[in-house]
């Protein structure tokens, strides 16, 4: 049996958009499943650690966005930011991931990465349920559903459990990545992740 | 001309501290300078950034002990955690590290690097006017000498303008380095620094 990496994310973080898109790769070479689950920064940040969302922190917030550009260039993927609407509402695309990992889980992880690809490439607002469900039927399901969905109780104490879940696993913040039990916090620390995955030690 | 490194540091990081035990050689690899500066963790992380210090945030303080300790297995470079000191007054070492510059800045690297190891593999309280003076009569300054300047107002004023500089350039954690006006921040960023040094663009 292939040993499994535990991926928490949330849509609004641009360093989660990175890690999102390579996990899967870095998984295959070293023939592990992954497993993605989302999580929602403003509960364990606001919340749970009490702090401010880091965006909006003095120094910290404008080192980000410079680091986010750098990033951007250095991993050769495209990052759109705008000034308009840069946090979309993390609620709706977590939900809809939720319910899409309800309905179809082998649909979840193209469902997540054409959601991270419609606001961190393509700048569009992930909030907007009218955008999840196009991506829902891109991946087979039903518009009409998930808009349905994303209204009813059922979404909304999925997404609770999961972010539940991770709160009592130690996860903080995003990318969060977990295997054998090691938690390994942030997309630039994917180093240690394949440190981990190749040796099993520290 | 060679390129200069400007190097933000406090003592009572240990993420800094593993900078410090590497920053000299990366420079030199690079033919480039590191000037060392004192910055002060309390000043920015609490009164600009508002936040409570990381090591007693909930979730994120257990991480970081996991974090040290891994890292410094990783690094192959011992750290030592102590349950009771864990966390040094941060203002006697900084004032003595201003001090040892303004006498004989060709000794405040030794010097400095001699304080983290006190700190960081030797478990010692480096808050200690005793500890920091016996390393000042290493470097060839008089031990005595330090105790006076560490009460004066002098070494006072000095420490806070090179913190004030250093929240001028937007630093708010340690290490940070500055190299042609790129601000890169945290150890495990050692690679982006590197990058620059070697291409000049992202």
């Amino acid at each position: 049996m292939s040993r499994v990496i535990d991926f928490y994310f949330d849509f609004i973080s641009p360093y989660a958009f990175f890690s999102a898109m390579k996990i899967e790769e870095i998984a295959e070479r070293y023939d592990a499943q992954v497993e993605w689950h989302a999580m929602l920064l403003g509960v364990s940040v606001k919340n749970v650690m009490g702090l401010k969302p880091p965006i909006e922190t003095p120094l910290k917030g404008a080192y980000m966005i410079s680091d986010f550009k750098r990033l951007s260039a250095l991993y050769d993927v495209p990052l759109k930011l705008t000034d308009d609407n840069f946090v979309p509402k993390p609620l709706p695309p977590a939900r809809a991931f939720c319910w899409v990992k309800g309905q179809a889980p082998e649909k979840a992880v193209t469902f997540a990465k054409a959601v991270y690809h419609e606001k961190w490439i393509d700048g569009h607002d992930i909030s907007d349920p009218k955008i999840l469900a196009r991506q829902a039927v891109k991946v087979g399901l039903s518009g009409p559903d998930l808009l349905e969905a994303l209204d009813g109780e059922q979404v909304k104490k999925s997404l609770k459990a999961s972010v539940d879940r991770s709160l009592a696993r130690g996860v903080f913040g995003a990318p969060t990545f977990i295997v054998d039990d090691e938690v390994i916090w942030g997309h630039d620390r994917i180093w240690m992740l394949e440190h981990w995955l190749e040796y099993g030690h520290w």
